[in-house]
């Protein structure tokens, strides 16, 4: 609970200034891996390296796992190998497999050593593909049954299953169902087995309408269809339909989330997971970029302004109500990109409605070019008294706010055609088009009509 | 998947221009709700209609609580009320809680008729409760078995619970236990009783520590709940401690998604759940109020320098750099806020570290002010020759880059403080600063410097 995490974070700090030790060591004790990574996100570098000291061993891998890479590279530097490989041997092969380039090599070879052929095979096999795609995504824990044995005798094997292995994999909520080559039958949820006469055989009960993946599927479309088809797990096969791994959706809900952060951040050029607190130098590089970028779309602007110097030098009212037109088209503009934008993301945009969308937002841009032409028009007018200068102004207003929608409309597309994230990228296309429009035609227009 | 969805959307489009009755019912038989939804909201109001007609009956309810409620209430107008109450019987209480406002008298009132004195209550007791709580979230349909009673009991229960109810409800990885008063003990996993002798009673496998939630509690908190402890159900009760229902993951991955998209819409001040072919007025009008508010800000800043006229007629060239000045403000600031905003609402931000943020961030934007002061500085310098004009371009933009992070550290506690959500105010609160003091710190230097 969000409540109790702000009064955890609370209690943390003090324990910190008064360095209480047993404090801090009783607040960490009950608290979930993902809320002392979020609490470590929180805290300064130097607090940071602190608490991670009191963090039991047990969970850092886990806490490892949830934080951004910076920081994690950070506190493994400052984590007793041994230590660190102890507390490994408690994750996943998928998970181990993400974050294992942050690992020191002594560490991930001690690990594979420790695995016996079928894990390192595994293990390998995971390793294989890109952390964003299913085989990314999946465990290669499965437990697999065959489609003629009883539901008693599937009790029977996952009893002895428990057994050997001390516990079932996380998040079983049903069984894959296999014949003897591993090529994926069905599945079996778990309500269905406990809901059943048990001598029935596994085949009466499975269902063999399953969503699969490959190894290869984004984790995108993966988590599109955990969406629509409320799943809770679902097989990954290999091309000859074999099972390899079973995704979760606890693993789903994490690319929702970080696609979702990485919209958000990369909006305003920061990296997907950016840290409050990383190094001031660190920060500020990351940073400079994405301003640098901007003061060239800036300066591109500027320029345009400066095509009109003399025009200005008569009517300083230009300079004064120009940023009004340019501010204008770029909000109008980056209402529809953000619509575009997401539109794309869900494959809901194709060439045919491409065409309708772009007559329907024309209109759109249209309408309120011309109310508010009216509206600014009105008021140049009553601040500088000249007519023709709001009729100017009224004018660059509707060719701005229609110029910011139909950019918004089709540099998204474009960007995506081009292999560039659009909304990463387009923003700063859509305000540079938005600005030097914007300024141009006000500009223009006042040289033409008023001098 | 993604791909097949592409694909759907093509053959769809290509049925409705052909209106090829065969093939809109042979493509809409396997499609999920969920992709029916996102399929109309890809349409004209036109197409929507059409493709309306051929949705099977048995999904279309779970089509409408995909949509969001413009569109909705458009359908259920064109939907025969007999029709609808049967496809209503297929959702869930919690479900139809969400949805009745937009549904007829007539048909709410046939639904509740039908339903028996406790479920009747049960649907009071969820409609009772705001959508955005754990108690709007519930499924009020809860398996929970006795701790005294043996596994092989529990199963028992279990298939005459799924003889008389037809099936089991959705998700069910787990049972609630209770004790006699219908008080919450603990939970038992399925995988628990599949893998363990059935002689053995459930108390001996429940586990006592559950995350629950009560009724009130927000589907923010509820969400944070699920991600930081990988949850698959959870329970809630009431103040005695009482079990009243259920959420599971599936709710709570919409509750991110909505989130996330009510983050991405706001900061462009669309609505939450924005339609690309919402009608053309109904859009415009929506649109055209947050041009309104920007437009006002604009005004602010056009005023601003409005008090600079003199000084403009005299260095025009102040009237091309100016704008320069104010979106590196703009951009630095954001980039901040996006942070801080992000921030707050994963609540890692407390007076202690904000202290410690805002040093933080004003070192990177003192950092990076007085990096592309340097530049642009040179730029000014070559480009009109002026070495005053240059430097103070430069001062101007280290204000700016400052003023920048400042606002954008501080605006977002400000504004929840004031119980605005900052997400949606933010951007618009933070450009009026940069840009205001932008344009001012510029002109006012010059004026006193170069006049």
């Amino acid at each position: 609970m969000t409540i109790k995490f702000q009064h955890l974070i609370n209690s943390i700090d003090i324990a910190l200034d008064e360095n209480d030790e047993q404090a801090l060591q009783k607040l960490l004790v009950n608290t979930s891996a993902a809320e002392i990574a979020r609490l470590m996100e929180s805290l300064t570098q130097k607090d940071r390296l602190t608490l991670w000291h009191y963090v039991p061993t047990r969970l850092r891998a886990k806490v490892l796992l949830e934080l951004h890479q910076d920081l994690r590279r950070s506190l493994i530097a400052h984590t007793d190998e041994a230590e660190l490989t102890a507390s490994l041997s408690a994750v996943q092969m998928d998970e181990l497999a993400d974050i294992d380039s942050d690992l020191p090599i002594t560490v991930i070879s001690a690990m594979v050593q420790a695995m016996d052929a079928q894990r390192r095979e595994r293990y390998d096999l995971v390793k294989h593909y890109p952390d964003d795609s299913a085989g990314g995504l999946m465990d290669v824990d499965i437990t697999a049954v065959r489609a003629d044995v009883s539901l008693k005798a599937a009790l029977r094997y996952m009893r002895r299953l428990r057994q050997r292995e001390g516990a079932l994999p996380d998040h079983l909520d049903s069984l894959m169902v296999v014949d003897r080559n591993n090529v994926l039958l069905g599945v079996v949820p778990l309500s269905q087995i406990i809901s059943n006469d048990l001598s029935i055989s596994v085949r009466d009960v499975m269902s063999t309408e399953v969503t699969s993946f490959t190894p290869l599927n984004s984790a995108h479309n993966v988590a599109q269809a955990f969406k629509d088809k409320d799943l809770l797990s679902a097989p990954v096969v290999d091309d000859q339909h074999k099972l390899i791994g079973r995704i979760t959706v606890d693993d789903v809900i994490d690319v929702i989330q970080d696609e979702a952060d990485k919209e958000v951040f990369s909006r305003a050029g920061l990296n997907s997971h950016p840290d409050m607190f990383a190094p001031i130098l660190k920060s500020s590089g990351r940073r400079a970029i994405w301003l640098g970028i901007n003061l060239m779309t800036a300066f591109l602007a500027a320029w345009v302004i400066g095509l009109f110097e003399t025009s200005i030098e008569k009517i300083v009212a230009l300079a004064v109500l120009m940023p009004v037109v340019a501010s204008m088209g770029g909000v109008a503009g980056s209402q529809t990109l953000t619509l575009v934008t997401r539109g794309l993301a869900l494959n809901q945009i194709n060439n045919k409605n491409m065409a309708k969308l772009i007559g329907h937002e024309f209109s759109i841009g249209a309408l309120n070019g011309m109310l508010w032409a009216a509206v600014v028009g009105i008021i140049a007018f009553q601040w500088f008294g000249d007519w023709q200068l709001g009729m100017v102004f009224g004018a660059a207003m509707i060719i701005v706010l229609v110029t910011g929608v139909l950019a918004g409309t089709t540099i998204p597309p474009l960007l995506k055609k081009m292999g560039i994230d659009p909304a990463l990228a387009g923003g700063v296309v859509l305000t540079t088009v938005t600005d030097v429009v914007g300024f141009f035609a006000f500009l223009s227009l006042a040289t033409l009509i008023i001098l």
